[in-house]
């Protein structure tokens, strides 16, 4: 089986993102970045999916990003709430994190080097999404350019891929993928705001997403919201 | 002043580097990583070129890189030594870290979206260079364009330029345009192994090429070698 590096946050995208890369026969390198989210729990979700995907490594690295700032993920700034859902990804939002997935993908194009993968697998979309630049197709696209002419492997000819399998697709569409492929979503966490025991906040741009997604699937929403 | 993200690795190169992007009329904030390279020194040397540069702020950030390996400056493996000169360029060596330089700049960049920076510098050179991939003008300009695509700043329309200017120059030019500017070289550190007490090896590819751009640019050599 071909190695490929995946990012994976604890959220529902990139566990059915990584989902997607073992289905395709890939052997599962998952890479999760402690950076200081205040919604510390997708960590432990991050865990419990590496397990259930059959990653053969899960390599959680510290790199805090708060000295950045600039984001309600990482700053003392106040996560969105109760946003009407046709807004979500007009305009960029406070929760935006700066450069967080250049600063990932450079972290897991690094491990796929010394991994001999040429494949990386990241669980974006810029469909129902909260319209942070990037997720977007052409930001993937400059990402893999940088990737082949920045490594070792690219320079010797190797065609290094960005794999974003869900980027056009819906939240539904999501949903129904991962069932299809037989990711247990109760594993997952998307709330940027979640209580002290993990309970979802049902309100941030991630909960209000994640529940549209379950509601139009038609699928059950395992998720544990606060009473 | 236009604020500039700065990389700064304590190298003879870099600190050229700030020196231009301070005499063009940027407020320097200058990023170093300790990110486990065998060569801490290098560390201290940033310490001290950002206090002679007049950097505004100077952040060393920890990123441990030693878990991807691969590399001869942060895993167990041996510094190439005594290399002929002209042999350095040829083919990626054993020191080249994965991906670095993508690591790097993506932090920079993210400093770079709060600082309400437009502009990156870095010290690379693609001429009297070790031959690695990520110091390359296209690798650069492909990195450019991740900038653009991946940032609030770049989605709103901003130019976000990484700025390069010893890329094409000779270690000799890099020498006399240091001294032109009034950098101090004697606090700059380049080599891969030092001596516990801070000295340099004299034979590693970073000492070979410094020296002889010293020697090239009839340039008094203030570097501390092993005895």
């Amino acid at each position: 089986m071909r190695p490929a590096a995946c990012l994976l946050s604890g959220g529902m995208d990139s566990a059915t993102a990584a989902a997607v890369a073992r289905r395709d026969g890939f052997a599962l390198y998952a890479l999760t970045v402690r950076y200081g989210q205040r919604h510390a729990q997708e960590i432990e979700a991050a865990r419990r999916v590496a397990a259930a995907v059959g990653a053969v490594e899960h390599r959680i690295i510290d790199l805090d990003l708060r000295w950045i700032g600039g984001s309600a993920l990482t700053a003392d700034l106040a996560v969105p709430k109760d946003r009407p859902v046709e807004e979500l990804g007009e305009g960029i939002p406070v929760t935006y994190v700066p450069a967080r997935n250049t600063i990932f993908l450079s972290l897991a194009l690094g491990w796929a080097e010394t991994l001999g993968a040429q494949d990386l697998f990241v669980g974006v979309n810029a469909r129902d999404w909260s319209g942070y630049p990037d997720c977007r197709p052409e930001f993937l696209e400059a990402f893999e350019r940088v990737a082949r002419l920045g490594t070792r492997a690219g320079a010797a000819g190797a065609h290094l891929r960005v794999h974003a399998p869900l980027v056009n697709m819906t939240k539904a569409q999501i949903v129904r993928l991962a069932v299809d492929l037989g990711v247990d979503l109760s594993l997952t966490h998307s709330c940027y705001d979640p209580a002290p025991d993990g309970a979802a906040c049902g309100r941030c741009d991630a909960c209000v997403l994640r529940q549209r997604g379950f509601v139009e699937a038609g699928v059950p929403d395992p998720t544990r919201y606060r009473q």
